[in-house]
């Protein structure tokens, strides 16, 4: 049985240890939080287990085996490497850190310890994210031209940092999911619209050959929009995730070049338009297998989906784009990971 | 009697001599364009109208006192030059021209010469848009954050140059109209997917405090977008011009800051959030006001929307994004116009 | 105090047991159910509560004031009337019987014991409808001309009874409250192409001048469809209830008839097109008001929209309704209630 | 060379003759309409046309071969029994007659004097409805169960009838092309909210075993829908004339019942979900294959879609509705044909 601590039960936090605690083989034993009536209102869900204010506590406790962070982003690195430095197994809520040197440290120190580091980007694990990668893989949308993702709506759900922190690492950890490779440069233009940190920004990623991603992130938005949308030479897709069904729709469409010569040339442009076809998703719960593969990572020991490289690359991006908008959208070079 | 001339014959200048000709004291007299088959489908409808090959022949006519230039960008500023030289007014699809030096060599001749010099901005005479500058100019959107701009589709409709200086016209004839000011700076980031011009650009413009315009071009796009979100302190406005009615809403939304602090506090966040109200927009035609703007100017000498200087602001911002797509995105600061 | 029974703990019953719960001054006392794992599965929620799979137990208990009906629509008459004798209060699940001549009897045997008798006709208090009505009773749709219904799905939710009797009675319920008026006939024609009961139902409801009222119910379509139309001779209203915001849009809208003669008379018709408002709604759970007015009308004697005559008026359609379809879509002409 | 007279150039008949007048081998002959500015209007596009006010002036004309009728629906039948008798081929705009025993006596005729009646049944040519059919033919669909058709808007396009005989013909046409059979009785309801003629119906086909048609047609509508609904046992099918893409969807969705019983008893009740596809529709013109199917029939005398005995169904079908709307709502059962 593995016995689990949840750090942190403020929002997300009682999702992650509902999931983990429904787990078989897996029991919530303790719950730790700085304000006792967060503790309060969990309690009575997990009588077995027991409340702290001191995740010190937690950490401490030998019936505990792993704990799941789900604290503000700016403390994550703290408790994680203590956590690790104790013999515990570590779920971090996304983003693993706020800095790259931190993500990279817990990284290494998992690995010197042995102990599992995952990060709950959730939405690598969603079925309709699952789909479309198998799409890729399947090669029947060719060349992958670009990603543009576009995650915006009214509403600031994570304070403690701006909004390129707290949304873009929901579409950073799925386009890193589909391309399966490092980006080039990384350039970010935004604008704090309230307060200091920037409420709105603009996030370019640029590969090698002439792939390109890009995010709008946005907490001053009219509309909520969740729309990926993935360019191929031969066929595109479009991920709506607010749509009501057909959350993903596959287009058998694209422009094909005849002969020599520039695009500039009509006579050279021709259009291949098929049928769209939206295929049937499964309704799993993202969470719930974020959970399995945490769980399947401490009992066999093998990589899972978002381990701790997963959730550094995402970090890098993060720390690439918060440098280049500090600099008014200079191109930022990532080294190679 | 305003005798009028019409340069290309292709695609869009069909459209702009059967309004520059339905005006009441406008008459079209020439029509001229490379392929004589062209001619010959449009002759029957203007069968006052000579036909000619040979747009210095249109220019020498006594008979003709403005010409509507509908030809490919490349030629824009050869013949308007001439025509302004040969003391006819003109009207230019956008945009004006392909260089801004070019474009102030215009406006500058115009002005010499005091004749008329007038660029087809079509969408800033549709009632959608002239709605929204009203609806700004009451100040009700309190101050203006961003403007978001997505012109997107499969297609490559104007090929003889890339989807820069083909689509992002549109929309940056609309942002200079609602801003009424110019950029400080501009970046573009953006794949030649196809051949060597770009068929997909992202281009930001940065004004002073904090606003912010964005541009997302795309020929390569399984899904057509044409959508444009305008974020105020006060409310917001969603321009749809694809869908079939309520193509503007406006938003009694946002979020008031309470007290002193950060945002992070979120204590201090408050949502407003009030009715949705889709004004009824009349159904004239754009083109048709665009036409009249230009003939009540060559009768009255005052100055319309799409002036000259209009069409080289757009320019001087192409020219912009195309040094910074030229250098991966750099900032390019714009002179004050 | 008042203490409540819940009987019946399938799919609706939780639901209403938790709102009475959440009441000041109401206390779930005992929970029936005829399958024991249903009770193991609710018990954890009310430590304080009893569980028993014998109605008559409860209704024998002096700690229980008011029980809440959630069984099959068939057994709702015989359970609610033992409960009235037994002195209990009682709100029951929609339908509120499966005959007229029960739920009247229902009716006046409240009326006879001074007891509350409710119907949980949950949408009547959903903010959407209680807008709807407050739009109407101001006027400002002028003369209603039509009530067009359409809830249909894929899926069989409520099984022991016709797509009549499972679906129809939310669109009634929410009809027969913003007209607040008797049709004097009704008709409906359906089809049963699974099993023996109707799978789709198209149903008619006459009132007195040309309003009219229809409903299509379908439990074999495509797509999820909730969407009510009301016509006025003014305005219109649009309510989707699954669109994800401005769930209720208001047209100005119209078609003016000018001078003498017929609508066949070209020069008569007029068009009026005004704005579109989609007012903001509050997001209150519509079950907890129902509760609340329930409590409320234990506590006071005060009568409230879902009471049981609001229950027996939507039973006495169901039934006419019935009726027509044996008959192939007669025409039932309903006595004034 | 057939030689082919419009009669009526009201809104229709332009289209109707620049079809014919494409076609190779047809050639528009003589332009008739009682109202001489109409005629001006129209004859600048085919100069070799003469124009008269009188229609029997085009039919005594050796020249005609072929009359296509574009005038009111009362005076179909006079015009078009006049020009079978005059030896002419004739296409008349729908719905054929204004009643089916007018509309027989046409058939009759048409079969007597050897000369081509067709029916102008537009939506039977158009892509999607072919497409449909098509699905249809190939069993995938399974058991057809119902068919459901809302045409409804703000207007009143065609004037001199209701809405039942404006609007139904083509939901009509549709219904009867895709079900190829004919109904066993007829039931209308429907109000006159303007006027005298009703501008709202609700129609019920009620076909052989449990297939049900239904359509709802309003002018009075704050919503433009052009929507049909194919349910069947197997898959479902989508058509919204008025998306933008994707016009019509397949669903391979169904519901399938165990074992023996009712279907109240859940257990038996199992879902079938799988994807969905948007066949990609070509764009020709309908009305286009319309007047093809009407030359090519003059040419070979082979039927084609949309002959007189089509033409006659669809009014069978709306005089029964017409005489069941007379009497609320009675079913009208419809002798075979």
């Amino acid at each position: 049985m593995v016995g689990v601590a949840l750090i942190g039960c403020g929002h997300w936090g009682p999702n992650v240890v509902r999931n983990l605690d429904a787990l078989p083989g897996v029991e919530a034993r303790v719950l730790c939080d700085l304000d006792p009536r967060r503790l309060e209102a969990l309690r009575p869900r997990y009588p077995a287990a027991r409340t702290t204010t001191e995740y010190r506590d937690a950490l401490g406790d030998p019936r505990i085996d792993a704990v799941a962070i789900c604290t503000p982003v700016t403390s994550h690195f703290e408790i994680a490497e203590a956590a690790l430095l104790a013999g515990k197994h570590v779920l971090v809520e996304k983003p693993l850190t706020d800095s790259g040197r931190d993500a990279e440290r817990l990284v290494l120190l998992a690995e010197r310890t042995g102990r599992v580091l995952h990060v709950d980007h959730t939405l690598v694990y969603h079925p309709a994210v699952q789909r479309i990668r198998s799409i890729i893989d399947s090669g029947e949308l060719g060349e992958l031209l670009y990603v543009d993702c576009v995650r915006i709506n009214l509403g600031l759900f994570q304070s403690d940092v701006s909004v390129l922190w707290d949304l873009a690492p929901h579409d950073l950890s799925v386009v890193c999911f589909l391309l399966d490779r490092s980006p080039r440069w990384v350039s970010a233009v935004g604008a704090a619209h309230l307060g200091r940190v920037e409420s709105q920004v603009y996030l370019t990623l640029k590969y090698d050959d002439s792939l390109l991603a890009h995010l709008h992130v946005n907490w001053l938005a009219p509309l909520k929009i969740r729309s990926t949308l993935i360019g191929g030479s031969k066929r595109m897709v479009v991920y709506d995730d607010l749509a009501p069904s057909e959350r993903i729709r596959v287009y058998d469409k694209g422009v094909v070049l005849e002969g020599e010569g520039e695009v500039g040339d009509r006579n050279r442009v021709d259009y291949r338009i098929g049928d769209v076809v939206a295929p049937h998703l499964d309704e799993s719960e993202p969470l719930a297998r974020v959970c399995e593969g945490f769980a399947r990572a401490i009992e066999t020991g093998e990589p899972a989906l978002n381990d701790g490289r997963a959730g550094l690359e995402v970090v890098r991006i993060l720390e690439a784009a918060q440098a280049s908008l500090d600099r008014a959208g200079e191109r930022i070079r990532l080294r190679p990971a």
